[in-house]
């Protein structure tokens, strides 16, 4: 019945949890280079990538996504196998259905429509494709990217395949989105008898004040298009499992989504100093995983605007909130950047699923984009 | 050269670790019955218990101490084979050795020379000896003490032999101990994306003011006999393992050392009411391990201070502090119960040993108090 829902059930048949392909790439690529489209694979240690392009020309219009999918979690849970696309009550179900395999089928089909209507379209168009979007992505979008740079071969127009959606199709654009720095501190005290409080130095007590201020600190209040900068603790682990030992060392873990308004090092300095305030001894490494970045309106929001309006009819919002995605590494290499795709309600969770109905037209609003920014007048 | 000395190194040599007992028990029942101890053999589970008897009039005395020991944990890391006692620098080292085979072969060598010495003695003289000390304590001495209640058999005086000496052997006697009251709190909060932390709710967010405010609490001020209640977080735990996930809930475990100017009711509720101040949504779940118990000075504390004083020169103070023993069992069957034995730095630590030379002198303080308070004037 639709091109696009066939395409996404032969991609969640793939067991491609990450960083695996499972031959997600392979089918793409045959169906890319029938269109014309010259394919280069890029495989990275265990990691699958693919750049293709069709045509030489400026404007170049890039799609980006990732064949990979988060662990399915216990599979007993699921509804139905979460590797066996299933259809029920409207909606597909199967691991990545939603995160990212419907917008990577839509890719596809999207293309293959323009391309028979408008094969002879100004510009260029381009896939970006990995297979480590949910694992460590040290091997995937970013050494594609590093590829173009090396080479000069920069994007004007990308659209990252995530699932940006909220209650409707089209409701929401990603055009940027906040800085990501991580820290694991370890607090120390001193290990002892529980009975003997005295002789010890207990880190969680020591901890709490400090912990206390910093989730209680307001670190700035965004601004027109980003949230507040927000910290969150993810993890946090003390104790030998005995009951009557005092630990000698408290470990945490967070997380910081930063607006522009704040710097990751203005950020760390003001983490210091509350730590420092409350006296205590500690290590704390950091690691930065991405900058703020930023598409404001301008082509490419106009284009996937207006074809969200006419396909869905839906008006679509401009959001930077969320996680991060490759848009970050993408970013250095193109111009206007943002992500758009189906809804995320049931990303990285059990029973993921997409409403059939959504499909065809995430594929529709994708041709559309392609029409306004690449058809010939 | 030294009976204690050669008795303690037997039974250092049995592989007790807890509950098992080796056959320690066997070596002391065999020394007691040929001093007309009348011994009854108690196996209750895993467990090897045994109360020996002398005589049936009043007072009876009792000596009453455990055969089990703490693992070793890691052997390469012991100067000596931790079940081969070994004479280094005038340190007898074994698992056992301080905590308290050192104390049983006393009992045993004192009771010898004092039966000697007055096979006629006065009252009744007892041992009640378990190997399940160290572990979960469930069906050691708490069941020796059930059968003793069950028929009406009471203790006037007992000495638990546990190591309470802290610089010099006799420096320091315990008369009483503090109560103990354990919680395992669960802060639920609501789990989500690190990325949408409004949708979320962290716990540890949640609970840090409250686990301050415990942390900083002052609780009571002790008494006489006792140091200040104290409170103590041993473990927590919170998060997924994954840095981008706010966990749905924190789970921390806490204990009391309380003094008898706070009953374990007023302490849950003061708990209660911090939490509720804070506004968590929480489960807590309470473990009562023991009461506190006192000794006031008296005939026994005299007699064993006095012993110490002739025997090793040392001004023993009373002391409540440390952790739990089986004396909080034989309180209940007992009107004074003090516990005394060799210098605790190295109990439960890789290397334990006790001195050679505090060995003999422990037992002389035992013998010398049975005949404070038993010998016929």
């Amino acid at each position: 019945m639709s091109a696009t829902l066939d395409l996404a059930r032969e991609l969640i048949r793939r067991d491609s949890v990450t960083p695996r392909d499972e031959g997600c790439q392979t089918l793409m690529i045959a169906r890319l280079e029938a269109l014309g489209f010259k394919v280069e694979k890029m495989r990275h240690g265990d990691v699958d990538n693919f750049w293709a392009r069709r045509g030489d020309a400026a404007p170049l219009f890039c799609f980006a996504g990732h064949t990979d999918v988060v662990p399915t979690g216990p599979l007993d849970k699921w509804d139905s196998p979460p590797f066996e696309p299933t259809v029920r009550g409207g909606l597909l179900y199967g691991r990545g259905a939603a995160d990212m395999k419907a917008s990577l089928a839509a890719f596809v089909t999207a293309c293959e429509r323009f391309v028979a209507a408008h094969p002879d379209h100004r510009g260029s168009l381009a896939l970006l494709v990995t297979s480590d979007e949910e694992g460590v992505a040290l091997d995937g979008t970013v050494k594609v990217v590093e590829a173009l740079e090396a080479r000069g071969e920069s994007i004007d127009y990308c659209i990252v395949g995530e699932p940006t959606s909220e209650q409707q199709l089209g409701d929401t654009i990603k055009n940027g989105r906040r800085g990501s720095l991580s820290g694991r501190l370890i607090v120390h005290g001193i290990q002892g008898h529980i009975a003997y409080p005295q002789l010890a130095k207990n880190p969680i007590h020591l901890m709490a004040p400090a912990l206390a201020e910093l989730a209680a600190t307001h670190w700035d209040a965004g601004n027109d298009f980003f949230p507040p900068t927000s910290w969150q603790v993810s993890n946090i682990q003390a104790g030998t499992g005995a009951t009557n030992v005092i630990p000698g060392q408290c470990e945490l873990q967070f997380n910081f989504r930063f607006s522009p308004e704040s710097t990751a090092e203005a950020l760390k300095e003001r983490v210091y100093r509350i730590l420092d305030t409350h006296g205590l001894s500690y290590e704390l490494h950091w690691q930065l995983s991405g900058q703020p970045f930023i598409t404001p309106p301008g082509a490419l929001t106009r284009s996937l605007g207006q074809a969200i309006a006419e396909t869905s009819g839906a008006q679509a919002a401009l959001s930077t909130s969320g996680g991060t995605s490759d848009g970050r590494f993408i970013k250095r290499v193109a111009r206007e950047l943002v992500e758009f795709g189906p809804i995320n309600a049931t990303i990285h969770k059990l029973n993921e699923c997409v409403a059939v109905d959504d499909i065809e037209p995430l594929s529709d609003i994708y041709q559309r984009t392609l029409e306004l920014l690449l058809a010939k007048a």
